[in-house]
């Protein structure tokens, strides 16, 4: 979900301009995270952002995603599979967040974990330790903190997730 | 989760005695539902009841299961797995079921989900459903829904879990 479909980076620069002045329009340093760009005196802050209750349940929607997903959800079984289990709060926000924004998506095809043994042919996410035990095909969805990161086939929008899976 | 490490019967039991005074030791019949014993006019109640914030958070823990399972948890990768996606409210509850009860199974090794499509070796459940595209060992747990079931492994204690993993 963040930072593929869920605009999770978003809410850390809004909440951190709120707090510390961070500009809002930051651009993350390529093989960076958030609280790199930060104070240092206020960088383990997102730790306290994301386990707020309400974090995950507005955040923006990643531009093309409900699109394409749409149309996957007509040619693939499309699962929505996120690493939710870390964040005790983010589970009803995150449940609710695709109420909204993905409707079509079952109760059947959510699934939040902690480690992602999912059993599928395909997995689009941004973190390289999701795909250490997958056997299936990979998509590293581009974020600025998996930049530099090479060998692994990437998609930088869901544009070209359309393009190459419909 | 339930009916294999959670008791949800002996809670709905206690709701529908509360409200309609069915038997606090009703015996479910073999192949039977809970709500087969109840009211023809409450037995919809059990969604409601299911459907309550805190349903899930004070259910009994079925015996044996903190035992084999932390002796399982040493032995193997143990992992929860729970359809818990079809009731929105169960989610915060059964996490801090899990924190309570289970304290040793860390977030990485939770998994709320619907369908589940796992990758692993051995499933325990008493549900066969869950079966079907499961590709490794099925242990099927005891529950009355299911004792008119044949031709699958079955274990009816933790006890014999333990005898046949351990």
């Amino acid at each position: 979900m963040d930072e593929v479909i869920a605009d999770a980076i978003g809410k850390f620069v809004y909440l951190y301009n709120r707090d510390y002045g961070v500009p809002l329009d930051l651009e993350i340093a390529p093989g960076n995270e958030i609280f790199h760009h930060v104070p240092e005196h206020a960088n383990q802050k997102w730790f306290d952002y994301i386990n707020e209750p309400g974090f995950f349940r507005d955040l923006g929607v990643i531009p093309g995603s409900q699109e394409v997903i749409r149309a996957l959800h007509d040619k693939y079984e499309v699962y929505i599979v996120s690493a939710a289990m870390e964040f005790r709060n983010s589970l009803t926000d995150k449940y609710d967040w695709l109420a909204e924004h993905f409707p079509f998506i079952g109760w059947q095809n959510i699934i939040f974990c902690g480690n992602k043994i999912v059993n599928a042919d395909i997995m689009i996410d941004d973190r390289i330790k999701n795909f250490s035990e997958f056997p299936g095909r990979t998509l590293l969805f581009s974020s600025p903190h998996n930049l530099l990161l090479t060998g692994y086939e990437r998609v930088t929008t869901w544009h070209e997730v359309g393009e190459l899976l419909l």
